[in-house]
């Protein structure tokens, strides 16, 4: 066999669709030598973890965890606790996370009831409310607030208590938001909102943070089914997580867990409104100076993301030879088109560590060079 | 909302049944700046992953990779790309794991057919083949190769011939074996394996690595219901992980597989026989040590794994007591017994990096200051 050399990857600048960049006190917590899964300063980092969760989803919910994979898995638990077979959920899909949605929805017996729009457009609160209306007994609605594949962000505000007066639960898909723009789960009365690391929280990926309500979790207790994934069952899971019953379920990812807390860390020390204002201030920046290259927004002003940046792109830029010159020339990721979006979009992502300005000059002047 | 202090565990000596001790080369590659999943460059590293499991596996499977969760998703990716409903599945069943695999097979629509025995014996190959004539149109087995609620190892040598007589699979779980035992996947003709990386592969938890031969794809390619799991579907995986394809599936870990990769290198550079004697030697320089406080194995020498060390307990030891005196004047972890064998053992792990003559030495000193 051959030989392998030691691991020395070229110091990227991630500007795509995710991973961001890592703050170094989150790689010297995730370097931190082990302790054991169930030692109770390993127990009190959870503690704390859970803490700091609820500060970032906005929620009091007592199940507000970190699930030992990524992001995905934050929308497989979501589905596989909640869907029974012959359930219906309602799914909003504009874009690759809604139709992910609902295959998950698919495996797990249910019936998903699709709004489909186009993609770079968010989904009506009046057809949910048709929806709701037309299907009838819908178990759940699920939605993407930030689609990662457009750049759209959906208002959530009002869907919360349109979806209690049909006696459906929320679901929400926060992967490319949390930590980014504002996700009021308890404002907004989502019932389940998941998320990952490496987005805007600026944690490396591993984990995926996710927030049950009690209602919710009362729903997994009393299925007629067992929950048909172990790993992410989450009655068992909240057995591990709470401090009453610490009942050993699987060997939890110590170190993505050291590295999770010191991201969390860092978000409460700026605390939210100042990083989404930084957020924003990122965004606006970068389309300002698009704006000189002639290259537009993807996404009407009104329901755009500031974390993930979706860009026109006109037939006459070599899209993908750009985006390979920046990578090899210029050290900076960022992410074409997904679908059918390929070749027609970029995605520019400026979440947590990437969300700065002088992330923002570099970019435009290496696009300089190269347009 | 508190304050949350830096992260600053305990320095432990991990000798319980996992997480083992983390080499600094592992911890040096966890923290090395991340870069894009898609990235060419971290392309490569898949490749070197996938190359050197196929070396500690010993194996050619094309398919070897490492699962985006911890060993236990390992156990549930084997069972749900496997077993469709009303399938029957033999489980030996002599602790927590066998016990696990049922209660997975089950959510899967399957039928477990466990062969019990007593937590500390293996199971027998008559006990199988007499399973395998009843049942009939058995579609798979499923042992536990390292178990680590009891120390035993499970003979593998002859089950998978005798499975390929029936037309059944062989599923093994190598958790606690893979590294610091042979693990023969060819030879032993075993279909798929998986394991988790913080055991004899010392590297956090977090990844489950696992190989499924070209048949097991296939099976999985021609179910007639998808595979339950999104998450853990293999053949979308396999599509993420083959240099064909590398169609985006999820966001792997990319600080985990850094890890992993540089302690596979470590394995690589020890040998494999190297490692399995250094596993060997230790363990039996444990049990002479334990002698003379009159500390005696609780598996049976034939069966009894190196990696797991169970030892039996004479009621005179208040065990709870001195493992948590361990922990907090020595840094040293245990672990105690799990379910019914809470109280009557210890389980002293030295799989690894934890694997070390001097820790025996330190480990051995300290009890004979408590006991």
């Amino acid at each position: 066999m051959q030989s392998f050399a030691e691991l020395n990857p070229s110091q990227r600048l991630l500007l795509g669709p995710g991973p961001s960049m890592v703050h170094p006190r989150v790689y010297k917590a995730l370097s931190t030598p082990i302790i054991g899964h169930l030692d109770p300063e390993f127990l009190q980092i959870m503690d704390d973890i859970q803490q700091l969760l609820r500060f970032v989803f906005q929620t009091k919910n007592q199940f507000t965890i970190a699930i030992s994979a990524t992001g995905s898995a934050g929308m497989e638990s979501a589905f596989v606790n909640m869907v029974e077979p012959g359930d219906k959920v309602i799914i909003g899909v504009n874009g690759v996370f809604g139709n992910r949605m609902s295959d998950i929805v698919g495996r797990c017996g249910g019936t998903p009831i699709q709004i489909k729009k186009p993609w770079g457009q968010s989904i009506d609160l009046q057809e949910i409310e048709d929806q709701l209306k037309q299907a009838g007994g819908v178990k759940a609605v699920a939605l993407v607030h930030a689609e990662t594949s457009t750049g759209v962000m959906q208002p959530l505000a009002e869907v919360g208590k349109l979806c209690k007066k049909y006696g459906a639960l929320l679901i929400v898909d926060a992967v490319t938001s949390l930590g980014g723009v504002p996700v009021k789960v308890d404002d907004w009365q989502i019932d389940i909102c998941y998320s990952g690391t490496q987005k805007c929280l600026s944690c490396p990926p591993g984990l995926a943070p996710i927030t049950f309500t009690d209602e919710a979790i009362s729903i997994a207790k009393s299925r007629k089914t067992k929950v048909q994934s172990w790993y992410l069952d989450t009655t068992m899971i909240a057995d591990y997580w709470s401090d009453k019953t610490r009942a050993y379920h699987h060997t939890a990812p110590i170190s993505m867990n050291y590295a999770l807390r010191e991201a969390l860390r860092l978000i409460h020390e700026e605390g939210l409104e100042k990083r989404f204002t930084r957020h924003k201030q990122s965004s606006l920046e970068l389309f300002a100076g698009l704006q000189k290259f002639g290259l537009t927004p993807f996404v009407d002003e009104s329901i755009r993301l500031p974390t993930l940046n979706s860009i026109k792109l006109s037939a006459n830029i070599e899209e993908a030879k750009i985006r390979k010159r920046l990578l090899k020339e210029y050290n900076i990721e960022i992410g074409g088109g997904l679908g059918d979006l390929a070749g027609q979009i970029w995605r520019i992502g400026l979440m947590g560590e990437s969300s700065q300005k002088a992330n923002v000059v570099y970019l435009l002047a290496a696009l300089a060079e190269l347009l």
